[in-house]
């Protein structure tokens, strides 16, 4: 192991029973990616999350916003109206992790010109090698 | 869709479509932040990726080094001497995001503490609406 790759506070996100890892693996979705992202902004309701992400299933939503809540990274405010209202919101730790997942995003967007042409080359060896 | 989220490229992860969001599915695994992270300082070879990255699969830490080798992140040099030696490092493409998935790495060691905590909270409330 790299000592220069130790934290300071002595997590190790390598390791597979230390708590950090575990966080890495919440973090590893992309529909808490783009959950993070989208209320970045400030509050949004459910159905509100639900048509800016694409794809995402109803299930799916409520699965990563509990996931969210349950980290702290999301509130969830009821508001006692007919129908009741549900509106979620970063947390300041959410908020935190939002810069982070943001650039991501912005990276995945600035180079996904590049992924997608090296993409296109191996999958062009494959069929070299397959057809030789 | 709030028009300050656009990229300037006109990609935008939130559209199922778009290559920026493959590219968001391809960095949403705990294998591959490990793996770019663990890549970071230099080259490596199969078995000391395997012995850094605690609880990783064989078969897995393949299929992760062939996304990344797939998608232009890293490149794998193989050697020949008996027994053959192959060894994996970042592109250049691969430490620009290596910069970026370090910095969550990081995030996620300084606040598991506080995760850790929400989630005991989560999970003691949980038992709280059970025995009620």
């Amino acid at each position: 192991m790299d000592s220069e790759d130790d934290s300071p506070l002595g997590y190790d996100a390598f390791r597979r029973t230390c708590p950090s890892h575990t966080v890495l693996e919440m973090l590893a979705s992309k529909w808490v990616y783009l959950t993070v992202c989208a209320l970045r902004r400030g509050r949004l309701r459910n159905g509100e999350l639900a048509r800016k992400m694409e794809g995402i299933t109803p299930k799916m939503l409520t699965q990563t916003l509990r996931v969210l809540e349950r980290d702290g990274l999301v509130r969830r405010e009821v508001f006692p109206v007919i129908p009741p209202r549900v509106e979620y919101e970063l947390t300041e730790l959410g908020q935190n992790l939002a810069g982070l997942l943001s650039q991501i995003r912005s990276w995945a967007e600035e180079h996904a010109p590049e992924i997608k042409e090296a993409r296109g080359r191996a999958s062009a060896d494959h069929d070299e090698m397959a057809a030789s």
